[in-house]
């Protein structure tokens, strides 16, 4: 049994880890610390929870993380997790953080991410001696270093379902790397807890808009993992739409094929690429079954067409943003640290209807 | 290990019990039945259900049902489940029917349930001599006679959140009898999977309705049973509406006091009547925390507001209308009918946010 | 061609009321005035307006107030338009409040209003003196008085449902004036524009939750409005539902007959009662046709029901919360003080689907 | 005063354009015909029309359609206008039809258009000899040749909203021809009035999905017009994807610039383009404002973003379906026609929030 503390436990990955921690077999949860929403139990401020967690909620105390745990979650925003990494890991701690702060081993790219965002734009990362130490927590690609990581940071959930989408054909170089085009849409609590003119039910309610076109940060995550796979640079446009949906990240992706493909080669090559990785389903090729197939679930669903009309491919990926795209991946992530099974806690289908 | 068939395996009820059912320790499914969707692994038509279960729905066949199994749950229309019942029993397997068609005791009772009904207007109970062996399914109340069942009428989604709120205060006679109305809100998977122009997209969204206006046949439920509660006839009257959600009940219940109570008192009244029942949960009084509170859960939340100024109790119980208002009382019941502990397999919190 | 001023033009009361000025032949608006987004054209907060209303919001200034206009129109929140009221009318311009500022014409039952919300609770009217000459902007009860007016409280969005339900049966007493429910539902927008944690998005959609129960400070208007119609005194239990939709509210009400009435004789009674109001319309007898009727019109659908069973009249009324309840009725009540035909401006269908 | 009859009133394009007519003070609707929903009133079917429209929809009659009109209008599915287009021409009206069957001069065009919907794969058009004198009806670019029409097929909404986004730069041949991606997003009520399982509330609530990938009808429409326009053959990847809303379509567009541009050339290219076309709104460069500036209007709003990194033009273009998809296209262009001014009864805001 290991003992985990959840830093940032009162927004929607803070309460989305404990749910998951909470049917875990061989996790206990042993201490929750917030910003807001502190000193009560967890479920005065999460109705639903009445009874299952009744744990007080502690004020982030940067002398206690990290304290008595085996490892802490940090479901903060950016730039809270790289204040606490180093004394969480002298601790003895290993630590996921579900921020971009430990995405990019090179502060350079770290640099080029923090630029999209005003509330990282221009400013130093806090703990650039542990970038190197660092592991991108896509188990589905980087199961082997994970296993052994003491720091892992957490994917985007947009980078989740772009990565996962592409990684069998940008690794085989299948299809022009310049081509790559990332249509993403995204449910409303990808924003978090924190209500904002931009959220409010009025006007997303009934709305469809784009966003922070071709400028969202994940870009940079999702080109800096499939340059690495591909062995070479990948740059891609993506353009992130709010969908007026609670949960759920779609991420239509189009590519120019490098040469005449049959579907079922394609569809045999991401079978095989994700044989070992319980989490990655592929549906029947030309089909989307649509957001409910993984909403509540730790899926991601992809499917694949060609237009043969135009030499393109076109990848339908799609995830829950809170679980795969959050705090799913980060269980997920967990459970490959402490070498327990994969699919421990995890295992189970989506919410339907 | 008990052996289930699931007959309507293919409407939300049917889906809503399978994947109850696949988390049970105690109870395998041996057989899956339908009427549209047969002939393909049950994740075909419900692609969340993939990997989770493929076993073939059979298109139902009167002389299978019951055979070589411990229960049948008809998860089926009014008037298909009283079709079955005889040679169920006579197999020796037990019955949980989600329809109207094993809630009453009484045929004039069926038959004044059955005339709000297009449906069911006019027609005969098809057997009749079943009745008196029937049992209503609501654990809360009728846990012993439920020990002891083979054959369990499923409570209407209305009717237990209604039931519920009002069983303490009518039990104890302390609300005027004659006073009472309850305004329900419904989601709109309560309708089924069948589509309709009524239950259309454009047609719902944005849209809120009442319907059967003080004429819908699950008021007739709510008022037999509160009537054997209360030692004398009850009689009320009951609006449901349709709310664009997809899942959730919620009824408002108004009664008039028949003396002053200290609102102290009738929290304590209910929190010793459902002591014993960890499917109801009280909420603090004079709030109300909405449907995402008990979405995804087999819970009851149950808040009480006294209303000084017009001697007036205002209940408010909310469920999810697909797992405490049909699947997940089903599995309830089966767990009692067959000495399973009460909340095995039912165990979870609600689906946030 | 009169003009117009609209302070608080930024809100959704504010944009609303500009909407249909700017469609009115016989209304010109003057100036705009707000407290957040000024300084720009309108049209750079509110895209849709874009061509439509280019005039710059100006910061309002108690000075400019009332200036060189026939008309102001403060959609502002309690306890602004009384700071402003007594400079307007000296200034010879006519005010139009859609706050509870102007909606009692005894301080003492403006206290009563103010104490059930925290932002007025204990604080005294700032122009006593003005409201004996404050008219209740109803123009379906008060049409002669709102003739005469200079200073209009616009109706509060659910009383206009509540006491256009009710106005007929009270005033003839067909019902027991002490057993009066109302159970309200209303879209989000009734919250306003400004965001908060309960109207955040993820929080509302998928929920639906009772607030204030038997606590809102409109049953203090609706009470107010009945007991003068009644000659007596009316006191009723409001309770209030959020619904996930953006516009429109929907009020059942619930009372008790005083004797067997026919369901024709009551139709007939409305008829009759709103002959001579073209906003109000009644459906046929025990049907509902659902907020889409009236959601983005000016009128008040009524649908009538007897629950022969109980004895108890069923109403369902229901509006667009932002039209009826707000701006539209502003706009109806400025015809009626203005001399121009009741309808002129609002004269349009709902938006359907 | 002209004289239309609608054809097909009763689905979502029928109510669309009578709403429109009704308001337009030049046109008199003069007979309506449906399939469905015939010999009453057409309020009654729609209850918001209530007091608007209480004409009585007919039953379609080829022997009626087009006598003693000017225009008739046919809100019919494909394949039903290409039977009544000869009668009604020989009669002298006009006719505008909704569907595909008049989109194209070539016979071969539409029946690569016909091929991509199992509805009208491999029937030949019935009326191919009136080809040749059909006008595609995009006012924006074939204003002309409208004004000459007599036979005008109304364009499909995802066409509307892709050409309209892309005509300024394929006509300079600013992009490469063979690069364009058009990733689609439409609201429910595309689907039109009729219910199915796939339009079921709780299936499409809460769920986004892409369908018809690559294989959408609309692209060929949107092809032709493209290559008419460059001047060399235009083909697109085309993914329409369900959203959980009513009404709207937003078309994000990627195509590679073929040499760098500076956004503000882009942005006065298109502002000079639609100079004289009073419903193409261009918003400021890399926002975009979202459905709701466009839902219950005739607007087109269209935003440009150039993705330097990728040397990429992302165009995003939306409109309310059912208006400027739909019948608001289809009273532009009958104002054209008939030499009416261009925003007759169309000049109106969009329905905000």
């Amino acid at each position: 049994m290991i003992r985990a503390q959840v830093v940032g436990a009162t927004g929607y990955g803070g309460v989305g880890i404990v749910e998951l921690l909470l049917r875990h077999p061989e996790v206990e949860i042993t201490s929750l610390m917030g910003k807001q929403d502190v000193g009560q139990p967890l479920s005065s401020y999460f109705p639903h929870l009445q009874g299952f967690c009744d744990r007080v909620v502690e004020e982030s105390d940067p002398e206690r993380i990290g304290e008595g745990v085996d490892v802490v979650i940090c479901s903060t925003p950016d730039r809270v997790g790289m204040q606490y990494a180093k004394r969480v890991l002298e601790r003895g701690a290993a630590l996921i953080d579900f921020s971009g702060d430990f995405r990019f081993r090179d502060p350079q790219v770290y640099a080029a991410y923090a630029r999209f965002h005003p509330k990282t734009a221009g400013l130093p990362h806090a703990a650039p001696d542990l970038l190197a130490q660092a592991t991108y927590g896509l188990p589905e690609l980087f199961r082997e270093q994970i296993r052994e990581a003491r720091l892992v940071g957490n994917p985007g959930c947009f980078a989740v379902a772009a990565i996962l989408g592409l990684a069998p054909v940008v690794k085989e170089h299948l299809v022009e790397l310049s081509s790559i085009v990332c249509d993403g849409k995204t449910g409303i609590s990808g924003a978090g807890k924190k209500p904002s003119a931009l959220h409010h039910f009025p006007e997303r309610n009934e709305n469809v808009a784009a966003y922070r076109i071709a400028q969202h940060q994940h870009s940079v995550e999702m080109e800096e993992v499939l340059s690495l796979l591909a062995g070479e640079r990948v740059s891609l446009t993506f353009v992130p739409h709010l969908i007026p949906v609670t949960r759920g990240i779609i991420c239509t992706i189009y590519a120019t094929l490098r040469q005449q493909v049959k579907i079922e080669t394609l569809q045999d090559l991401y079978t095989r690429f994700y044989a070992g990785s319980p989490f990655v389903r592929m549906r029947p090729p030309g089909s989307c079954a649509g957001l409910k197939s993984v909403i509540g679930s730790n899926f991601c669903d992809i499917s694949l067409t060609v237009d043969d009309r135009n030499g393109r491919l076109v990848i339908v990926s799609w995830i829950d943003n809170l679980v795969k795209g959050q705090a799913g991946s980060a269980l997920q992530n967990l459970n490959v640290m402490f070498g327990f099974p994969e699919e421990m806690g995890l295992d189970r289908p989506g919410f339907y209807p």
